[in-house]
């Protein structure tokens, strides 16, 4: 590590649980994760969060849909600011199931997709675990 | 899915392996991804592309290290506009390992970590699929 490079890094900071569920209360977009035999994927959907858990709705009949209907998975988001070269990042690791109809929040809170492609497919991810970090500069 | 929804979604386009890489050229930051047995771990890292690699500097004998040292792994870049619903993200899925010094680029085109801890442990994955989508609105 050079010189240069030392002044300008960023204190890495932990983040406290009810810090890392106001930061995913703030977002739209997160990236849900699995893992296949080749390892992990990555894929950015709409969610909410309801009752502790991240809700998203995937295409049915979908190679997501078959692994996120029951099996371990996380989500993951983040803000990046690329100008002051800070940040945050939540990770949740947890299981992904089909979520109910009783599960789901009434139709206005509910995932709201983006993208075409009748992704009608509800998925909740119930948390094992919350971390997050934040970068600050002194 | 209700009418309003239907008129507001975005059409998903595949992007080409050589879209992707320029769009992986255009971020500093990105998400590398590893299994362990309780499922996969998503975690921000600052990156950089250099022949056809993409490489990146963690904490040595931490468990990131550990991971990355020889196995499967993916790296996802995204970029997301919450003003016009759209966006694009691209996912290299690969092997990642100790990136040997003969493998890094001159020193001012190396990854710089933004994060303090002495993240001094180079890491290449080196592709076998890189794909990606781009939301498209009408």
């Amino acid at each position: 590590m050079s010189g240069d490079e030392a002044e300008t890094l960023a204190r890495v900071e932990e983040l406290e649980e009810a810090q890392c569920l106001e930061l995913l209360g703030t977002r739209n977009v997160g990236r849900v994760a699995y893992s296949d035999p080749e390892g992990p994927v990555v894929i950015p959907v709409n969610y909410v969060l309801h009752e502790g858990m991240v809700l998203f709705r995937v295409q049915p009949r979908s190679r997501l849909a078959d692994r996120l209907r029951d099996g371990a998975a996380s989500f993951q988001v983040d803000h990046v600011d690329d100008a002051t070269r800070t940040g945050w990042s939540v990770l949740v690791r947890g299981h992904a199931a089909h979520a109910e109809r009783w599960e789901m929040p009434p139709a206005e809170d509910r995932p709201t997709p983006w993208a075409e492609g009748g992704r009608n497919f509800p998925v909740r991810l119930s948390p094992h675990s919350i971390t997050g970090i934040r970068l600050v500069r002194p």
